[in-house]
């Protein structure tokens, strides 16, 4: 038996913004910080304690990891990162308005390009100011590793080597494994996990900074059956009004 | 040709007290903090970029490694830790003031103490209410290699095994590789790096915060012998002054 929390970076300053993300490395705002430091005492107020933690290459991620270590007095813990973890590339959405871009292309392509399975945004172009392809953390990654935009079909297939490769080796040593990435990456490690079908999962939404709890059989699936929601660490209303949060962005009412 | 950069954590709280502090896991001052940020640039103006970074377990270490990787936009950095890289176990010294232990064993047992090669403090005692022993990032440490007390003889025999299997595997593979330790565990890799005698080693003072340099060659030593004092980063007359600073301590006037 072993544990597993994925978490969700805390708020971000592109999400204060409105603005798609995706591999962009913007930090987290203050409110961030807060939701980051209090994830913590939530995990061990469940009885759990990690003893490695994952993230992917992106600072909102890896300060959120730093936050939650220190509020649970193990900035000591092991840590491991990856490209594979980081948020799904937005593609030329990056940097653009979710409001402008709901009013430009309508709200239907934006939620398409937001939630669907397998259509990913325009590539990026070379000129968008945010372009996030020439960072110095993917400098030596083969180009063609590096995405030009995805869909959550192509987030399933690149985060999966490292979950079966890095994650679950963690887990077959018996570690308790944080896992801090986007809501997207954690979606699609979700979707696997949970065996949910490309229709259903587009629906999903995970909060921001709320541990969502697994316990693992020996297969690295769920001991027990239960609702997403009964797996989230913290007060139940207020983690469902944190996924209704989520729900809600991307509309150009917004 | 590789790179290699030693970093000596911040200014401490325990620093600030003058309390031994060894295993103690005291976080850093906010001066120390301002060390830890001034690190990155003082690194970039010599045209380095750590491309992974080590740590022990303690906090002051890693909030430093944290501070600097930030101060590089280098957040994303591999990070690798060890206990083996921890700060010289102070044994019962450790949370004992240096001035009153100065006084009441004699600056020249203190001295010998401090700086000797190989006659190690007393062993710590169950009852020391700072005994860091028990501290969750050792719970899984087989029993026998946590110590009860270090001479510089013992950090140099557990730091040595790091080097071989860690550190210079970074190396080997092209890293330009950030090691934050504090002034024992560097002086121990220093004394192996530079080929130093027991005699002469023990009057090594690193400073803190200051980046130190060396340009390795294909058998893991400096590519061009040179006196420590210059391969420092920074002000020269900044570095000699921390360095006389760090000498100073322990004295019962102080």
């Amino acid at each position: 038996m072993s544990h597993l929390i994925l978490l969700r970076h805390g708020h971000s300053e592109w999400n204060e913004k409105n603005l798609f993300t995706g591999w962009y490395d913007c930090d987290l705002t203050e409110a961030g910080r807060q939701e980051a430091t209090a994830a913590g005492p939530a995990i061990t107020a469940a009885g759990l304690a990690p003893t490695v933690v994952h993230t992917s290459l992106q600072r909102r991620a890896i300060r959120t990891a730093q936050l939650v270590a220190e509020s649970l007095d193990r900035m000591w813990l092991p840590v491991r990162r990856s490209w594979r973890l980081n948020e799904r590339h937005y593609g030329d959405l990056t940097g653009r308005d979710k409001a402008e871009t709901a009013a430009k292309f309508g709200e239907d392509m934006v939620k398409v390009w937001r939630r669907s399975y397998d259509t990913p945004p325009p590539p990026i172009a070379d000129d968008n100011p945010y372009n996030p392809n020439r960072g110095a953390a993917y400098a030596t990654l083969p180009p063609e590793l590096i995405p030009q935009s995805e869909c959550l079909a192509d987030v399933v297939e690149r985060v999966l080597p490292y979950w079966y490769d890095a994650i679950v080796t963690d887990l077959a040593a018996g570690h308790t494994v944080l896992v801090v990435a986007h809501g997207n990456s954690l979606r699609a490690l979700v979707k696997h996990i949970d065996d949910i079908s490309d229709d259903e999962i587009t629906e999903l939404n995970i909060p921001t900074g709320v541990p969502l709890r697994y316990e693992m059989n020996a297969a690295y699936r769920p001991s027990e059956s239960r609702p997403i929601i009964e797996r989230y660490l913290g007060d139940p209303a207020a983690v469902a009004a944190k996924a209704a949060a989520v729900a809600a962005q991307g509309t150009a009412t917004r």
